[in-house]
């Protein structure tokens, strides 16, 4: 740069002395104006990259207003598992030295150590590695397994009146006639209302609940193209072969369970935000299912309308609780 | 709808009975015919709920083809983690009953049994709880912790001449002479290339490692409005009393550590998501972090660019390595 400007100055100088008549002087500094400028404005533009920041702007304009609503279930030690997988623990993080747990007080943090009998807990992502050792574990699945269309499909009315009722092609196809045609690569929840009732216990241990049809599976799959499916119970179906998991994760789909709160989404017009820790080969995903739903959704709150950065203080006090044998306030 | 149908119905019969003339019957037509229209028009509206799709389109026109690149490590018992907490391990689930591990080939499906010594591990999310009980725990963060501007300040150049260099306010304000000002509420990440040696257990080890200035942090909440911070290593910096995470945490700031795959973002112009499990009262989150970049952006993948439903099958299945104590191919 600076050689550049240089250059330009001895050949500005050069050229003045010679320019004897005052005309002379106003006609090339009429020439050389605006060469010197455009040359200078290329000269600084060169040093500022053109970011693209469409996405920002996308940000900026979408999703920034949007309400965020959570689909998961907190995990606690006590919340609904199938009993072949028995009970999970939590604990305060111990000092391998001394053998005592971390104390804000003696040690100013905490951690915590959990001891999780399965991978298969709470809302979570099956990859399809869960049955199907040739297919990809939770670790395998692509990045873009990150945000995409939702889709929300309504039975609780007919689980109302039949706590076993499966979502089939039908129900599927009254969604079209209202919402359009389901896009290919969305994610579809399908809202039984069966979450109402978690943590109770007891829901891991009914042999009736809302499912889905391998049917439904099918046509969403192979005549839908989605990316994958979710329901509310801990499993897909109530046939004894468990035959809707069995053709997902024997052909390469995987899917989520588990999910909460879809009566707060609309059944068309919202992303889901899908994150999930990457355990090297995992056969089950502690999943965070965000909705991020129109911005004049009655549901969800939108950036800025909470304290988010600082957070809100609270008056009580985060302590281990023995007796639940978790933290709490 | 049904009585409303009948009421017009009987009106209309009611009136052509009136209506002895042919020219009272055409005028009676033309009068009621448009009210006709416009009222079925409306009654088969009210039937099909205008969606608000925008979303929908914002995901099509640009997040779809969007480029997605993986900021977070791979989680196996052997990463790097503080000595203070100790290691993890992980195990096939097991039968409580046979106390016998589910295997592919006996039971047709397998699951994992984490014993996990710390919530601090691997590419994570801090909550300000982790050091501060007043303030929220992991599962207490609010929703909008999900999709963000993504900034990438780049110190490894300085990083390669003194490997104790920590993030300034003057590091800060070079990005933003070369990007413009950092937007409120984005999360803003230090990419100093520390994470290329992970794996390497050493790593948790040394005193020395890229940090970031308490000055520099105290700008970027103060001044500038972020979500938060992330760093590559475990800590925020190399001061005896950590003085950086204590003064995030104790004034209710998160912050993001252990986050890989930096060199593969644009510094300014990418969205991150940000998705972690939501465990009760946890003082860490297990976190997982994508960047997702311009569509021209020289790294990462688009959907529909590799098989994401169906997966691809592999030739090598999984199975447990009893010496590395993790399932693998």
């Amino acid at each position: 740069m600076k050689t550049n400007l240089s250059y330009i100055k001895y050949c500005l100088q050069f050229l003045w002395k010679f320019a004897s008549q005052p005309s002379t002087k106003l006609l090339l500094t009429v020439i050389c104006l605006p060469v010197l400028l455009v040359f200078i404005s290329s000269a600084v533009g060169a040093k500022q990259p053109s970011d693209d920041l469409s996405l920002w702007q996308v940000y900026q304009r979408s999703l920034q207003q949007a309400k965020y609503v959570d689909l998961t279930h907190t995990i606690t030690p006590q919340i609904p598992v199938w009993v072949g997988f028995g009970s999970s623990t939590f604990a305060p993080s111990v000092n391998p030295k001394t053998g005592k747990p971390y104390t804000y007080k003696t040690d100013g943090f905490e951690a915590t150590h959990y001891d999780l009998s399965t991978d298969q807990l709470g809302t979570q992502l099956d990859p399809p590695a869960h049955w199907a050792p040739n297919y990809p574990a939770i670790d395998e699945l692509p990045p873009t397994y990150t945000i995409r269309p939702l889709i929300v499909i309504p039975i609780q009315d007919k689980v109302t009146k039949n706590p076993g009722y499966h979502l089939s092609v039908a129900d599927i196809l009254e969604w079209e006639k209202k919402h359009g045609k389901i896009p290919a690569g969305s994610v579809v929840f399908v809202r039984s209302d069966w979450s109402k009732e978690w943590p109770n216990p007891e829901l891991a241990k009914r042999k009736q609940f809302p499912g889905v049809k391998l049917e439904a599976l099918k046509f969403l799959h192979l005549q839908r193209q989605i990316l994958f499916h979710g329901h509310e119970p801990l499993d897909t179906d109530t046939t004894p072969n468990l035959e809707g998991e069995a053709w997902l994760l024997h052909n390469g789909y995987a899917q989520a369970e588990g999910v909460a709160n879809l009566d707060k989404i609309p059944e068309a017009g919202a992303l889901v935000a899908i994150g999930y820790p990457k355990f090297q080969g995992g056969t089950g995903g502690y999943a965070r299912y965000i909705a991020i739903c129109p911005p004049n959704w009655k549901y969800g709150v939108s950036v800025n309308q909470i304290p988010e950065s600082p957070l809100p203080k609270a008056a009580k006090p985060l302590h281990w609780d023995e007796k639940l044998g978790v933290r709490v306030r």
